[in-house]
């Protein structure tokens, strides 16, 4: 591994009293986290924030400001609940227009689809000098304004939005990950991970435990963003736990 | 409704690696979410952060002094990655120390299972001055330090950690919801839930769009901490829908 690599990160504000009210369950954040993995890029922080423009403003502009990368989901649609364009042109000083070439999208998305109301045309609004990002499932696009791209609240069709801009985004190495997991207490062997993380620079073992059929156990998932590192210090854990007379599961359990 | 009721909130930050590479989909924001709405209490924001000490000190710090309380997930187990302790002692400007009656919990737990190590006993560490939230699965306890509430990491110990505390912290009136569903585009009756939402103070409308086996639906969620106001303006949207040829599905689709 290069130690001069640069690291490209990113951030996500969840835009959603729905939420945070524990009625729905967020897919967004692992969808999103996964897809900018690939990308080479790392999620840094995720804000889950309501429907209110200040908060919005608060963590857009903080956690634009820190990372390569700042995405919103939810609060782009056609109703009074979706401030999120506003929210974010106002944290970029701008005002907000109407997108010539979303508004035709819409246009002809709409036309057997009962006409372009004042409603639909909201979702034309975009932060002055912003460009589109295309959704083929819904016609309303998404929208880049900036180093800020907003997407949809709906999963499936932020996974549109995603797709969209797959490879099109600078990013760095992808940080690599293996698992190795093991019928074991992870009290049992805390020495011997925190002594393995050590041994390799740039690695991380993180230790996620669990209970199932009545068994305590745990998976190790080892990450660096060199494939030998990797191999190097998950084959030294696998040692350390044959030595301990603990069986590892490569792949985890 | 009583204008004058006091509104309690809440933050939570979530530590955790494994959330920001997409590996683990997160279930204590939901969890945790619907246990502080049957407390009377509003999550008003999540911050999801990296297991490290700095990202963990300005979340809990920023959070615990405009909230009346905050929880974290996640980094209290026996493992060189859990380090939530440290930090949320850090951010007290607390040291840490062993509970005694932590350390007697975990030395009866671990008595039939190898006894306890220096691991397990990174478990009994707390900040300075911190009461104990039991825990009936697995020994280690969760901790109480001022407002911060930290929970484990792993959803069904956080469920009986939350559950210990049920009734013990004080709350406002709980947010009332109900849900109205509808097989039409949201952008069709923006209006409408616009107006509606305008006509009842204190009520807020939330509109979740959808796409089913080929339709196109939404529920719109109606909130208040009157349940007279929550009637009364689901009343009012159900009237409203049906004027314009639109049936209104009670409890959402």
């Amino acid at each position: 591994m290069s130690t001069e690599s640069r690291i490209w990160t990113a951030a996500l504000v969840v835009v959603g009293d729905e939420i945070l009210s524990g009625r729905t369950q967020d897919k967004n954040i692992a969808q999103v986290a996964t897809w900018l993995g690939v990308q080479g890029i790392r999620l840094r922080e995720v804000r889950v924030v309501p429907d209110d423009v200040d908060a919005i403003i608060e963590a857009v502009n903080t956690l634009r400001a820190r990372n390569d990368y700042l995405f919103t989901t939810g609060g782009i649609g056609p109703t009074h609940d979706d401030i999120t364009v506003d929210a974010v042109a106002a944290a970029l000083g701008v005002g907000v227009v109407i997108h010539p070439k979303a508004r035709a999208i819409l246009e002809s998305y709409y036309a057997t689809r009962g006409g372009l109301n004042d409603a639909r045309l909201r979702m034309a609004r975009v932060p002055d000098g912003a460009d589109l990002i295309e959704n083929r499932v819904s016609g309303a696009p998404g929208i880049r304004a900036g180093n800020v791209f907003l997407m949809a609240g709906v999963p499936g069709i932020t996974a549109q939005m995603l797709d969209s801009l797959t490879g099109q985004l600078e990013g760095g190495l992808p940080l690599l990950s293996t698992t190795i997991g093991c019928w074991v207490a992870e009290s049992e062997i805390a020495d011997l991970l925190r002594e393995t993380e050590k041994a390799f620079e740039g690695v991380q073992i993180g230790s996620y435990p669990f209970f199932r059929e009545g068994r305590t156990g745990a998976n190790f998932v080892i990450r660096s963003v060199s494939n030998e590192q990797l191999g190097a210090c998950a084959a030294e854990l696998e040692r350390g736990l044959d030595a301990l007379g603990r069986a590892p599961v490569a792949g985890g359990i």
